[in-house]
């Protein structure tokens, strides 16, 4: 029977037994923690399944996984300090395919004043990449410390990346789209912001595979119920012209656009700063579950973001 | 033009530019190394191109894959602290598939006291694992570190897990070879033996890709001359056999076979304990490159081992 990726992971946390006493959080939250203050993320991204080559140059392809990776970091409120690649390459692949795809990396690497520190490179039918970050944090925040009370907030704009990737897919006009192509192409993890508001949050998790999955993690790891506010999520303009020009559902696009590697988090007053976007978005209360109060009425809001495993996605990428 | 394996490793050195203080050795050594002892390594395994499922249970896979990574921390003189897998899993991979893996990355994982810390895990059209394992070492050991004078000395067996490979692929009578297959399929790391040796040993490597390769990195690396004496090496019976039985040069099978995943190190004086295998195999000099004493003639040993990128493979694996 083939497994969806809820249950690929809980089958594996069981298998993994836990041994050390160096390890305070294993597997279960955006990274591994260490008592020392250590994290540690790895993720894999692989072509024609995480990116397309028709319309990312290399350089992005490089840029983007090292973001996505390093959000992570950021979810864990630490500073990165090494990334490591896994390379997959096919045969054939030409020096200076490589030499953009590493270009890409180090970019963001340079940004974070850390460094592609090692790696592996294996031979594949296929372009894959595997990476690893490191991070160390003084105070790390964790999906599960979300409290009965504590506002929701969230950085930047919901689904502006998603916007961006089928902008960009759909060939429109790229002007009108370019904040979010920039936000698709380059998702700038928030490890600024994250240490930045480090001492005001409670539970974290960034917004990788759309708002209703993150937010059902920090419900679920938390213990507590969690109250979307409709009205007051941060949309773009953009993302609602696209929704019309694609004849895309708005709510469902915001609900499940997953990649926008925003800050998804909770504190105990709405966050505002000067000098970026922070959005109080909905509360936490006693109780469990993601619900949605949209014109006065409550409901239910299940998981509609993205499934690694796939077979049930609900939401299909268009 | 596409590339081999150190003609990328090159280039991919010299864009990953340095920037942290807190990395003693980052690129080009078997782990990057921080100043607080932290040693990381990531490895790649791909169906087809690493493993091949029509002889090999996927508890062996994953076990097999554990032991290779964490090869890498021994070579560094550490103990591990932590295992990452990123797994790659094909559309209608079984449960029970998934449980098999895990069960035999993680009995590696018991057996050093440390386990599998988080993960990724994405679809895939093929069975592929990208793995990170983090150590922590008082007192590391480098490629670096062969100085002219010493010996070099090497645990366990010359060739012995291919050995093993080559009888279960060409189902040879399974308990003649049975050493050499458990060699193959579960390939202990020598952690305990690294830490052991620790105190003695100068320049250190793991025989991942072939003696003559592993030997010309330590060269290398250290700025040494390598003499190997062919007379020295610890050649197991059934590797004699094996080459007789397939029709397969000994001399070229022991100096190209992989994946042993034995130490291959320096000292002053040639190594000996009473807990494991460990022998006195040649000498380190002023000079460069990899020697070849045989029949009291010296001649220059070029790397026969594994390329990861493949075309230029000087020995293709039968």
């Amino acid at each position: 029977m083939p497994v969806g990726e809820a249950k690929a992971i809980e089958l594996i946390a069981r298998i993994a037994r836990r041994r050390s006493r160096e390890i305070v959080m294993g597997i279960g939250d955006d990274a591994a923690l260490y008592r020392d203050g250590l994290v540690v993320t790895t993720d894999a991204y692989l072509e024609g399944v995480h990116f397309d080559r028709s319309y990312l140059e290399l350089s992005a392809v490089g840029a983007r996984a090292v973001c996505g990776t390093l959000s992570d970091i950021a979810a864990m409120c630490a500073r990165p300090i090494g990334v490591f690649v896994s390379l997959m390459v096919p045969p054939r692949t030409a020096r200076r395919d490589l030499r953009e795809l590493y270009l890409g990396m180090d970019a963001v690497c340079s940004l974070f004043d850390t460094e592609i520190a090692g790696g592996d490179i294996i031979a594949s039918p296929r372009l894959g990449l595997a990476l690893t970050a490191l991070g160390k944090t003084r105070a790390p925040r964790l999906r599960s410390a979300a409290r009965p009370g504590d506002r929701l907030c969230v950085t930047g704009h919901i689904a502006l990346a998603e916007t961006g990737r089928l902008a960009l897919k759909h060939g429109l006009n790229s002007k009108k789209y370019r904040r979010a192509i920039e936000r698709h192409v380059c998702p700038i993890p928030r490890i600024k912001e994250a240490l930045r508001l480090a001492p005001r949050i409670h539970g974290l998790i960034d917004t990788s595979d759309g708002l209703s999955t993150d937010a059902g993690h920090l419900a679920t790891e938390s213990g507590v119920r969690i109250v979307i506010d409709r009205a007051a999520l941060p949309v773009a303009p953009e993302t609602v012209e696209l929704c019309l020009e694609l004849g895309l559902d708005l709510d469902r696009f915001l609900f499940s656009s997953g990649e926008d590697y925003e800050l998804l988090f909770t504190s105990q007053s709405a966050l505002r700063s000067p000098q970026f976007a922070v959005t109080g978005v909905g509360s936490v209360a006693r109780g469990s579950g993601v619900w949605l109060r949209d014109n006065g009425k409550l409901r239910r809001l299940r998981p509609s973001g993205y499934d690694h495993l796939g077979p049930k996605r609900a939401n299909p990428k268009p």
